[in-house]
């Protein structure tokens, strides 16, 4: 069993590093808050015994060795990057349960057929560099690797130079590890569990996601003498389609999300009719059918809202990431661990995209979730109890140790 | 009759401080572009063998002197700060054209009875620090001293800090000038003058205006895990409102305009949920009953709103600026000038907001409107014709002697 104490006390440790006011964590992808989230963490692995190597991407891996040489590495971890305003758990758990494991071996002098391999993918948030799971995405050969280095924030500065910047630009070559199992635990960022009263989510797969930025572009004019009739208003029309997607989600339940998070009005101000808009829309559905039907709603109605705005439109969808199933064998591994240990359980469908979505195309790969208060993530009062979180650790551990050994 | 080609030089000198890459200016109230250019006017109104002084908002004013030392100042002026991504002529060309008065009337040796004074109102665009207007508001005593100098730009920075900043903070009490007439010449910034082929506007009044702030608040939560019908999305319901807005716009025509210039989304994440949504609204009438109805359909639109999203709301009303009615000798005094000097001319109603708004609170006064191309204003691509400027500046030339000599 896992020291679920000493699993929290690294959790609130990790959580200092870029803490909010709310209680929250800001520790965006490759800014100097994540190098000190990442040294923290190498400092433990190393500590741990661990031998530390960085990928090309920035993805940090952390080897405890194996009996057989031969033997594929079994994996598991997450990432510590955050939201802007985003919690202490997403994400850091999975990584920091993953550390945790490694530090229960060594107490008890448990030795592995297979090498157990702790792995911190790069923004997997997708909040500062679009789209999300970039560092495990280019590690699977979902993009290729000049696309991954060359994503920028708004600024302008790209993963490259942030990665050259906080020292965490590696030499590993894409795809270096070989995994033969990869496992992930993650807070499940959604109501089910605690609705259902279940300790632990046998994760059987993910939603399929597809992402777009809009921009709309008007005519600049002066709020006061500009009559209605001659307007090119570039916030009327986005309002619009802020309205058909929230529609469009509500009209393909059960399952489909449909958000606008990320809006910016130019020139933004009071008396000026907004002259361009840019805007993001994250679709979500488990059938691919179902989401390539929503994307087509999006596609007419934008086009029909611009025209009867008088606004030119850019449409460009930047992300598609299809429903994923993880492998049978880590997900009864799951299964049977959490049932091995008297967790309530049920399988469960994830809402949100994950590392372990991305590295199930190049192995194996199964996921653990635990529930979180009121289903609220991506929010700085994210909150589980340590009971569940040291639960989800303890299944990673026991899958974990199936795999490694079979 | 004054000089076209050095109002049009003087122009273009002032231009270059700030000037945007499509043509135009960000020169925002009480930036170090905003004193350069008050520097640059400064120099050329002593040049002009003016005396400076300022006031403590920072208002400019240059006397050019009378012969009877009892005689009230007639003065003329307008505001040097711009949008962020304003024209040319807005405000400036208000300035520069009093500034050429002098200039005239010293080319000619011409001695007025009353003193002839060039006004720099600050911060007229009300961009930088809601609301529009205020050096003129706090001059003519709508605001007072304290409520002036204390209101902030978002970054928290007040008038009164950034007018020390940059070498504006003057000793002058309020209301010092005490003008027997003020006039003021601006571009008309809407499009009727253009399509009425007229040179002159001769401005009867301004519409009314009132200026909203409203923050929703929802809550933020994962765009993929979290169902459709728990959220409180802040973004979606701050859209149903700006469809509001402009609903009530088209629907009490002719002549209201209804605006949402300027949106914050929070924490503007593309796989976040909006939390938060803070923006404005701009309603203009030149009927003060139909305005009130309008902030009545607002009111009750936002609030059911808010209710059916599950959001928390704040309106707040952050400016009301009742239709004003110019002075009849000063209205008089700009269509006698534009008939005695055969230019085409017809009555207009501003659109926008003038300094001469708040000026026609303690001193008679008028206006003159110029055409500017396709109406467009507030937009780097504003533009206004030499010959068209140089007529309004003559206007304005013999308006503000007929008063100095009356
Ligand atoms: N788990 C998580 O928050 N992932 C971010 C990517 C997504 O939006 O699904
Ligand atoms: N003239 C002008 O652009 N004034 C700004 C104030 C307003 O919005 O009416």
């Amino acid at each position: 069993r896992i020291d679920g104490d000493r699993l929290w006390a690294s959790l609130m440790e990790m959580a200092k590093i870029g803490a909010t006011a709310k209680g929250g964590n800001c520790r965006l992808a490759l800014t100097d808050l994540d190098r000190e989230g990442r040294d923290l963490f190498v400092r433990w692995a190393e500590e741990a015994g661990c031998t530390v190597t960085v990928d090309r991407m920035g993805n940090i891996f952390a080897r405890r060795p194996g009996t057989d040489p031969d033997a594929r590495p079994v994996g598991a971890g997450s990432h510590l990057d955050t939201q802007p305003t985003g919690g202490k758990f997403d994400g850091v758990y999975g990584v920091l349960a993953a550390l945790e494991v490694v530090r229960t071996l060594n107490d008890h002098d448990v030795t592995t057929r297979a090498p157990v391999e702790i792995s911190v993918w790069t923004n997997e948030e997708g909040s500062r560099f679009p789209p999300a799971m970039i560092g495990s995405g280019v590690y699977a050969g979902v993009f290729d690797l000049d696309h991954g280095l060359s994503r920028a924030d708004p600024d302008g500065k790209t993963i490259g130079e942030e990665l050259k910047r906080i020292g965490y630009a590696g030499p590993e070559e894409m795809g270096s590890r070989d995994f033969g199992a990869f496992f992930e635990v993650h807070i499940e960022q959604g109501p089910i569990l605690e609705a259902e009263e279940k300790t632990i989510g046998v994760v059987q797969g993910a939603q399929g996601q597809r992402w777009y930025e809009i921009t709309l572009t008007g005519q600049e004019a002066h709020a006061g003498p500009t009559p209605m009739a001659r307007r090119r208003d570039a916030l009327v029309g986005a309002s619009r389609i802020v309205g058909e997607v929230n529609r469009i989600g509500h009209a393909n339940q059960p399952y489909a999300c449909a958000t606008v998070g990320m809006m910016q009005v130019h020139p933004n101000s009071r008396n000026t009719i907004p002259g361009r808009v840019f805007f993001t829309v994250d679709f979500r559905h488990p059938d691919d059918a179902i989401l390539s039907k929503m994307d087509g709603e999006l596609r007419a109605f934008a086009a029909k809202a611009a025209e009867e705005a008088g606004l030119e439109i850019e449409l460009k969808e930047i992300w598609y990431s299809p429903p994923v199933a993880f492998a049978e064998p880590c997900v009864a591994a799951v299964q049977e661990a959490a049932a091995a240990m008297g967790f309530k359980n049920m399988p469960i469908v994830s809402g949100a995209g994950h590392d372990a979505c991305y590295i199930s195309r190049v192995a194996p790969t199964g996921m653990i979730f635990v529930p979180c208060e009121d289903g609220i993530s991506h929010n700085e009062v994210e909150n589980a109890t340590p009971q569940d979180l040291a639960a989800g650790c303890n299944v990673l551990l026991h899958a974990m140790l199936a795999r490694a050994n079979a």
